[in-house]
């Protein structure tokens, strides 16, 4: 865990988004409010695209205002792959008004209605949208008016309503928005679009305020980009990892237990035990000391670090325990330099690779939280390694390695990196000289260029204790997921001093690489669900083998087949119930085993295995040996 | 996790105790009170020695009256392996004080003083001890007067100040005490004393009464008996597993993390993980569905369970979040249940068996905590089976079988158990009706007999819920350790509403059997520290091999062996320094590393490997297979 980087800007704008767990700091918290779970899955947007999908946010606003005279309106930001606006509406929408709005929407897009620009004083805003009963929109501009822009609640809003001094506005027909644009000439400039679904979403993301009413929207410039759009969303949806999470019984969430909190179940533990196999295979070719350390800590830790500052509003509240005062740990980090403190280092113990699969606890809002993907409660697969200025490069090397090794067993081909560099121009703000700073950026540069690995350069957009890669793979559906991380720290050594010895004897601070391997276990189980579709492939997969008996009297031969197949390292299940043959092999398909053994007389009596494979039709026949040889080989090549 | 065994009675009396992460009232938690940590290995005390131990702790303050004039009496229970007496001096002790009361004690063994027993009215003693100015007896009276004997602090103040309506006080020479009794004759009945040491004591276990001074010592009927117990005493403080995990780095507690909450350093995080592969094979034998649960839920799921009422205050406190209420839990148990009751069951799935290696979280005042063996954090290698009624045997039978393959790993060979039964003479205290008692009772009696283990009946032992079995192991010291436990429980499957679908097709209420594979994580490498002391058979030891480097021409090919053993799953370091090798050989054997190689020119070129075992003088030469078949086999097979 590291402090973040300052990603300003919406994620419109194309910016990378750092997934929560990876930040600190939560001057951005407010940002995400209310927002699709999806933000996570990254798209990048034409700015062309942006103006249309805005412009259409305004159109959909117009048609909601001549179907519902009386409606409010809050804000419609463009959001990924779309748009949405906030209501306040005295009638409660169904899927049929939103045919509706539709309609009214292609009636207003006919018009070729202009998008008319009007600038004007605060107090002439105000006024204007007093007389419209435009409330939520006369309140967003008395609080630029007292606070001004910065102070506003999230970005998207100081979006809608500010562009330097004056205030903007946007006039579409009848209907009028407060609007910073820009927009399209007219509202025959949308060719193609689509509402979506409907959902409640609290004014300003408080649960203190009234529940508005969101239309989610998306619109195209080609008709066959919305189609592959939908196509991709309606596979998406199939995909679902909280909809899979529950078919294949991999996890779940517990009312008495709490928001966010999942527990996993035998098949979702068989995931995250592979899951930690293998980065602890990947791990030990290289030499990592593997510690355990508490989920709790004393909130002096964190004020020692300085999260107990900035970064308090993210973690859980505290509570006192005798004199003391103790909180659930946000991240690992404060453990391992703990434990690296407890006894003096020397240079030649470098690099010194502290790791651990620690759970921590991070509080999000409850609107916030979907399914595994956002959760309170996550595993972070942290490492410290404790370099010299010497080792970045040769360190590097090693831990990008080992990611590629990781993201090939996952099955993830497509991924590019980020690296995140310092801004020259604005020195000020960063720990350590320039020429660290360069000589750091330009190592990681090469061996990036060396691992041939597609990146490109976020200029500024580093944290001010170092430069940084960010790992971003595409699913199979070309969804981008965050995963690894790889971050350079030059200031929490000397923070904490935490020192070695160095070659002349010397005490010095070491440079810290905070490695993420996925992230979080949670958000990789949820993104290989919906990479694989719950197809996982043999090594991943709960069950790998289903024993399917024909009859009763093959039952005993299935569970000693079992228990074989067990010895030797192989899940199987026997489904021994009294059904068709057809029936079994149709749940073990909907189960998305990969391999079905059908055990009859033949097959008891020392004849091959009849074999089906998921997916596919034809049953094989196998000889035992050949068959566990086989599923064997699949399982240590992860293949 | 299961409600606790009513035991009551101190230690002193032969009564079995339940390590407190096995049990579930708070009602016992005072008893402990500044008890030594020791208290967790049980010896078996004749009545006799108890005896005369009780007095010796007379004989001890009735010195301290002569030497202190002023002094006044806390109290002076017997315990474990001795007896303490706790005083208010205005003197601070050193060990030379105990010389000296150790000679005026010998003086008044001499003197064969009599114990003198007085019985009188409550007012007659406070009076007696109000002249006497003893405060402390003054108070204990006061409390005994106002809300009889039953609410006073701790069982041992109860032994010491009543005995049915009468107050009986035993005088020898000047000094008078508030006693129960038995006591010796005469002074001169104690043949064999010896003070042991000092601590501070807050009066009656609350840190906000008076901090006094404990003199604790022992006592026996023969000379012998003492030197044997002082030896093994001086062996169990070579072996106390807070010097030696230190030693061995094995684990450390940091002021910044907090009190009772273990960090494992790399080689504490070997023998986790360890304990855990053997756990899981002996588990995958049978077939267990592990799951992944979080360590906090909600209060209300406590308040579901129970627990909530009568263990609050063994837990954490409890924080706000959003609009609820969580806390760090406890046990594992309740996440188990909500786990089970998320889907309808049927016989046919019995026993189902919810295994997890799960941390919780217990509030121990700080004075109990005491390295690994009592934590405030601890992870319960917990299983949860649900059985129907016929299953206990062979249920209980399997269950002991992983038992005893789990102690035989841990070369423990010398282990007995209690079955604690109902008292069929108080019948209205517990759930489920007689018969269904008796019948389980006489089940796991005879599933004991079947596997030929030693043990006895706690007769009214059982919690109202169901009888137990629990294991205590002896340690090489010949020291007993709580391990693990079966509990039987009629009650929570009702309570939460847990069914089944019977073989008659009719919902029914499992019974659940409660395991503890070891109890506790921490305790049980605390004990296999000790037990071993730091030697570690090879498939436990944190490095297997030491590979040792002659020269630095050999560094090289050291290394690459060191590899070449990672790769077959061997544990080994390279000791490259430039010493000499007898110094190194020195260091791992410190380290109790059970192989090291010396490798030089004729071991680099081929030639056989020069291999010395742990605790040998001679280097075997041994070549390269030979050694390494040999290793993996003690590895598989955990010799």
């Amino acid at each position: 865990m590291s402090e973040t980087c300052k990603n300003k800007g919406p994620l419109s704008r194309g910016t990378w988004v750092e997934p929560r767990d990876l930040r600190i700091s939560s001057q951005e918290t407010d940002f995400w409010d209310g927002i699709f779970l999806s933000i996570l899955k990254i798209n990048r947007m034409s700015e062309k695209l942006e103006t249309i999908r805005h412009s259409a946010a305004h159109v959909m606003a117009a048609a909601v205002q001549k179907l519902f005279p009386d409606a409010k309106f809050g804000i419609g930001p463009v959001i990924e792959d779309g748009f949405y606006y906030d209501f306040d509406l005295k009638e409660s929408l169904t899927p049929e008004h939103l045919q509706k709005i539709e309609k009214e929407m292609e009636k207003i897009i006919k018009g070729k209605l202009k998008f008319e620009r009007e600038e004007m004083d605060i107090d002439k805003a105000i006024k204007m949208f007093k007389d419209l009963k435009q409330d939520y929109k006369v309140e967003l501009l008395k609080d630029l008016k007292e606070k001004g822009t910065t102070k506003l609640k999230s970005e998207e809003e100081q979006e809608l309503v500010a562009d330097g001094e004056k205030i903007s506005v946007y006039r579409l027909g009848d209907f009028v928005d407060l609007c910073r644009g820009p927009h399209v000439k007219h509202s025959g400039d949308i060719k193609v679009f689509k509402l979506l679904n409907l959902a409640g979403a609290y004014w300003r993301g408080s649960e203190k305020n009234p529940m508005l009413q969101r239309i989610y929207g998306t619109a195209w410039q080609k008709q066959k980009e919305l189609d592959e759009y939908l196509r991709v969303q309606e596979e998406a949806a199939k995909r679902d990892h909280r909809k899979l999470g529950k078919e294949l019984e991999i996890f779940l969430f517990n009312e008495n237990i709490g928001k966010g909190l999942p527990l996993l179940l035998p098949n979702g533990r068989v995931l995250r035990d592979e899951i930690l196999k293998l980065e602890r295979e990947i791990e030990d070719q290289v030499g990592f000391e593997r510690v355990w350390t508490p989920h709790i800590a004393k909130s002096d830790l964190y004020k020692l670090t300085g999260h107990w500052d900035h970064y308090q509003d993210d973690m859980f509240p505290p509570f006192g325990l005798e004199d003391e005062t103790y909180v659930l740990r946000p991240m690992n980090c404060p453990h391992h330099y703990m434990i690296y403190k407890s006894k003096p280092h020397s240079y030649r113990e470098f690099p010194l690779r502290i790791t651990e699969d620690g759970t921590c606890y991070r509080f999000e809002k409850s609107g916030e939280l979907g399914g595994l993907a956002r959760v309170r409660c996550l595993t972070i697969d942290d490492a410290h390694v404790f370099i010299t200025p010497d080792q970045i490069e040769e360190e590097y090397t090693r831990l990008i390695d080992m990611t590629k090794q990781m993201f090939e067993a996952f099955q993830l081909k497509d991924y590019k990196v980020t690296l995140s560099t310092h801004d020259s121009d604005n020195t000020e703000k960063y720990i350590a000289d320039e020429k660290t700073w360069n000589r750091a950026e330009a190592t990681l540069e090469k061996v990036l260029k060396q691992n041939k690995i597609k990146y490109e350069i976020g200029k500024g957009e580093a944290a001010f204790y170092g430069p940084k890669l960010d790992f971003v793979v595409k699913d199979v559906l070309g969804r981008d997921w965050q995963m690894s991380t790889l971050q350079i720290d030059f200031f929490m050594a000397e923070r904490l001093n935490m020192t070695y010895v160095d070659a002349k004897g010397k005490d010095a601070y070491p440079i810290i690489i905070h490695r993420g391997f996925t992230g979080s276990l949670e958000r990789t189980i949820a993104m290989l669900i919906e990479h694989f579709s719950g197809a996982f492939p043999v090594w991943l997969s709960p069950t790998q083998v289903k024993i399917i008996s024909v009859g009763s009297a093959h039952i005993k031969f299935c569970h000693e087949l079992k228990k074989e197949l067990s010895s030797l390292g192989i899940r199987s299940n026997v489904d021994d119930v009294n059904e068709t043959v057809g029936n079994k092999i149709r749940k073990a398909e909907k189960e998305k085993v990969p391999y079905m053994l059908v055990i009859g007389d033949k097959e008891m009596n020392g004849g091959e295995l009849t074999v089906r494979l998921r997916g596919e039709k034809e049953m094989k026949k196998m000889k035992k040996d050949e068959f566990i040889e086989r599923i064997l080989d699949e399982i240590k090549e992860r293949s």
